[in-house]
């Protein structure tokens, strides 16, 4: 197998459960051809159309739609039997793809592996140096956990139809299979229900999704191997129901969609008896829409200030000896749980809901932290893990990479038990995302998660990762995803009147700084943002992750290591620092004529700054000279300086410019720091 | 006036008729709304929803869809009266529009004028210092020419019905008001006749256009302003009426959709009857499916050679006393103008239907020349002109622009004769272009051309040009077109596996070359391209007109105008001949791995000398030296060497090289040269 130990690495995500490298590759060409064999199979069917379609726009190759002879087809597809009709939790996924040089046989038991082994062959075809190719390779391959879902907030700022669609394609990609629909808030609530009009119709300002709709992304999903979990929160964060229906509220009203972010006192009223006839007509219209077996009902963040208020509530914890709020919180749950078992549906809620008297049939959806998913399993409920995975945190890649739904904490776990933890869920909260730039916050990082739920659990070098988040990332474009292309769109929107010169130095700055980081957005800014607040500064625009960040700190290290005797780093790392130095006189002009630009004034002249302090400690470093006594401490200022976040925004290279400094202090001279 | 000489100037596109600028600016913001007074128009409302959409884009502001009062409105239009219910050729498209710091005002005689007053705002609302704005003005404007066309050729590639909507956003955008639709070729007959459905069932293989389809895209147009014409081209360029319809040729058959690009023999038989017959029904068809007045019968490029070869024709020819085949097809066209005519529509043809026996109802499409055109108007024809607005040859946009359909030959002409020149269309010919690249081919470049016939006769300065087309180009992504994306996710497919850095080596490269010119692209390859050819090379990929070559022209100028003094020049041109001197050695190892890398080796390797020669100039300019007697002969044949067209690509900075290596030769220094 020595030819195999030459290629390189086959660029797959998330990595298949085992992967055997052939010798040579197979040609793709315009006489690339499918066949489906053994049993009819509409879904499968439609799945190669959209292969081709996929394969045609990735290698701009004109391909033959129509179904090839199974004796001539390059790749021929078999499988045993279809999934479930309504696919279920935990349904075998596992497919096998071989690829030689003369073709690529694909099987699968059930439709649905061959889905994933379809996305797999994609993710293979590249330009080689005889034409479009996938190397030869033999893969078995089946996924580690059966719940791995993407969450959208649908609700806070509306995520229309089309945005939602083109993301269940890259979930497909990347092979998660619950997409779960965050359909109710404080600021809105975007299902159409027939039984109670007034949710949807005084609820969502007219942006709502239509049972038809709902019902074709079903379809839609299905057809991509994707369950889809629906979610109603209650008994917060449901200010938006209120507004047609007072009556259900812990407090008298009336109530008006909010507009601005945070936790509000709004909740149902948990001892009123119509709370409960309401939803159990409620659930039962919905039960009917989604056809998925788990319904999800929220439970998260109730503050209680509604039922402390409430006379008759405290009359009622008294009477009944509930302990308090957490009390009448797990009454609630007591009371809603047969409902939604009586609409043949499992119900999933935020881990508030966890509590040891409630029955097991429900999942603990973790978003707290992994404690509550072990606490859940040993006590026999089933969990999903999101902490760790929130994509509205804007954390890199590599973070929310390393975070295992049976990770520390679940170590001493009966095996049993970790079987317990089916999982986890990406979470877009949607306060900063609209339908504009919500693709650039869940993409590529969300392929990172994606494999850390599909791949073995030792499969986690962030390098490698790094390495394939940016080739899929690019394959994703071609489903219309506009993660990549919508940062230079809105960089020239901020930029408005640019010139070529001014908007290259727009970039330059752009390519260097992230949102902040958790929930400090709040906190950098005077104005409070609300659902009203324009999506459209410097912080909305650049992505979550500055890949020019990461490979400014990968040159650093790479230069100290070389004892700075890495030509190549330092010359990089001398025209990046005077390129970040000379920028802001750049850009200044333009910060007069657009205010967009000129609220990231601060962050232009601290790049510069810090531009300026990498190459003092790049000439000193050079020319093996000591800095005197006071000129680390100035250094280092500068670096903290422009550690505090502007304006929202973080500059990534602060760090990496602190170690040169470092560096040139230890001794002096880098041959000596070594 | 002198705060209105303090402003930037509006950055409008198409120059309207005159502008009068103001004091101050208006604000764009969240409380910005819009009100139409007078008369109910329901296509004016859509308009404004449109607009407040395509605002909403542009800024990123939440406006509200609602109209509002006309007393509290921002902005107020009120118009006359409606346009035609068929829009026809020289209506009103007149609008003011009138812009102060508190409210904008939009006037137009019918809702053509306030179409494109309220494009015109759209252009205006930038970034400024305090918010978006825009600025103070007054506009009155109206059309140089009624007839402002964009021809796209549907044929030999099928570009969809999505990507000639959002072309036709683009054709509103910049104030053209004529879509000229290509429906008919040798390789695809591309509209459904209900009469006879062998033309699109066999002539298509499965990409046509049905009725309800053109129904809904005439609807759409007129929604922007734009008159659909559609052209069936006879009696040549018509193989693919012939794979049904045998009949009508005059050769036997049987025919097949053609493949490759080119002058094919097919044609109808002009001495049939049937041939009448069947045109009659078929103009009949079509005449009720298009309503506009104009019916485009092409008529171009007719080789004869079937015509020669069938002695029927020819016994035809000598008993009728018919001139030759040039006789032959006026014969033609003598009989189809009465069909045209009774069916309701004026006839349009290509220059070779020019033939004074012609009844003058017909207008003249004028593609060879603007002889014919001058001509055509002696005679008392109408014309269009569309030679030197042809997208396909791949010229700059200052080229296009220089061309004025009443320009250098149209002067000698009586008003009433001019008066019959009813302006132009840019013709986007597809042999080269798909539904992928199709829109980096006709945008920017069409803007200019846009202009030309918009704009008055004195609007002609290139750089003002350019600096307008970049801003409006911005602007066009944000109706989704794609002209600026695709380059990037084309030049991922091409670089395959690349790492960042060899994606950048890509960039640098294919950011100086451009496709070869005119029809010189089947010249440089030795494999005939067909129809089945994949557009997926750097040739497709990148744009018609190398930005950043033609700013390296700038450079080169301002270097040598101030004798090699301006510093700062000098440091630009010297860091970007550094980066294309080292750019193949980035780039060959990619080269390695991408087949579509390696066919730019050579360009890439040419590059390199480039930079080098570049470079050898600078230095000796800078140093004041001589070179010696080789020098200048060997840099010029390195420079010739790179001007050959490798792979289709040209070198576009070549001949700015070239200008320094002149430069350190006339007498060595450059302030000698002076």
């Amino acid at each position: 197998m020595a030819s195999a130990q030459e290629q390189r690495p086959v660029n797959l995500m998330p990595v298949p459960a085992s992967v055997h490298s052939g010798a040579g590759q197979m040609a793709v060409d315009a006489s690339f051809s499918v066949a489906v064999t053994g049993r009819d199979d509409a879904r499968l069917e439609r799945a190669v159309q959209r292969f081709l379609y996929q394969l045609g726009r990735q290698t701009g190759l004109i391909l033959a739609a129509k179904p090839a002879d199974a004796a001539k087809a390059t790749l021929v597809i078999h499988t045993d039997h279809d999934s479930k009709p309504v696919q279920e939790l935990g349904e075998d996924e596992s497919y096998t793809l071989e690829v030689t040089a003369t073709g690529a046989k694909l099987t699968a038991p059930t439709t649905l592996g061959a889905l994933h082994g379809l996305q797999t062959f994609l993710q293979m075809v590249e330009a080689s140096a005889n034409g479009f190719a996938a190397p030869a390779v033999t893969i078995l391959d089946k996924p580690r956990f059966p719940w791995r879902g993407l969450m959208i907030d649908s609700a806070r700022h509306f995520i229309p139809l089309e945005v939602i669609r083109r993301n269940l394609d890259g979930m497909e990609a990347v092979k998660m299979n619950v997409f779960h629909w965050h359909l109710s808030e404080n600021q809105g609530f975007r299902a159409e229900s027939k039984k109670f009009p007034k949710l949807h119709q005084m609820g969502s300002d007219g942006l709502y999704f239509t049972q038809d709709e709902i019902r074709e992304l079903i379809v839609y999903a299905r057809d991509r191997g994707i369950r889809i979990v629906p979610e109603f929160d209650m008994p917060g964060h449901s200010t938006a129901w209120f507004v047609g229906h007072p009556e259900l509220a812990s407090a008298p009203g009336p109530y008006a969609i909010e507009r601005n972010w945070g936790i509000f006192d709004a909740a149902f009223d948990p001892t009123n008896e119509k709370t409960y006839k309401f939803l159990d007509q409620f659930i039962g219209e919905m039960a009917k829409l989604f056809p998925d077996q788990f319904f999800h009902v929220g439970g998260d963040e109730v503050n209680g200030k509604q039922w402390n208020a409430n006379p008759k509530i405290q009359e009622f914890i008294r009477a009944h000896g509930i302990k308090g709020n957490k009390g009448l919180q797990a009454y609630f749950n007591k009371r809603l749980q047969p409902i939604v078992a009586k609409h043949g549906k499992s119900m999933v809620g935020w881990d508030e809901v966890l509590d040891p008297s409630l029955p097991k049939d429900i999942t603990i959806h973790s978003w707290r932290g992994p404690k509550s998913l072990v606490e859940a399993a040993k006590l026999g409920y089933h969990g999903i893990l999101s902490n760790g995975y929130y994509l509205d945190l804007g954390w890199p890649a590599a973070r929310h990479y390393a975070v295992d739904p049976v990770g520390e904490g679940a170590g001493d776990l009966l095996a049993e038990e970790k079987a317990r933890i089916l999982g986890g869920e990406s979470c877009m909260w949607s306060e900063y995302v609209n339908a504009e730039n919500v693709d650039s916050r869940i993409w590529p990082r969300n392929a990172a998660i994606a494999e850390r739920l599909w791949s073995p659990q030792e499969v986690r070098d962030p390098a490698s990762m790094y390495a394939r988040l940016e080739a899929v990332s690019a394959k994703l474009e071609w489903l219309g995803l506009t993660h990549r292309t919508v940062y230079g769109a809105m960089l020239q929107r901020i930029a408005g009147s640019a010139s070529p010169e001014e908007l290259a130095a727009l970039r330059t700055l752009a390519d260097v700084v992230e949102p902040v980081k958790d929930y400090d957005r709040e906190e950098a800014t005077t104005a409070q943002p609300t659902s009203g607040t324009p999506l459209n500064h410097l912080v909305d625009a650049v992505p979550p992750e500055s890949a020019a960040g990461r490979h400014f700190d990968e040159l650093v290290d790479k230069y100290l290591a070389a004892s700075c005797h890495g030509d190549g780093a330092a010359t990089q790392l001398r025209s990046e620092l005077t390129l970040w130095r000379d920028n802001d006189a750049k850009l200044k002009p333009l910060a007069q004529r657009s205010f967009l630009v000129k609220e990231a004034a601060a962050s232009s002249r601290d790049l510069s700054a810090l531009g300026a302090a990498g190459l003092n400690a790049l000439d000193l470093l050079a020319r093996g000279v000591s800095p005197n006594a006071d000129w680390k401490a100035q250094q280092l200022s500068i670096i903290q300086t422009v550690e505090k976040p502007e304006r929202q925004l973080l500059l990534v290279p602060a760090p990496a410019v602190g170690k040169l400094i470092e560096a040139a202090t230890s001794g002096g001279a880098c041959a000596r720091a070594r």
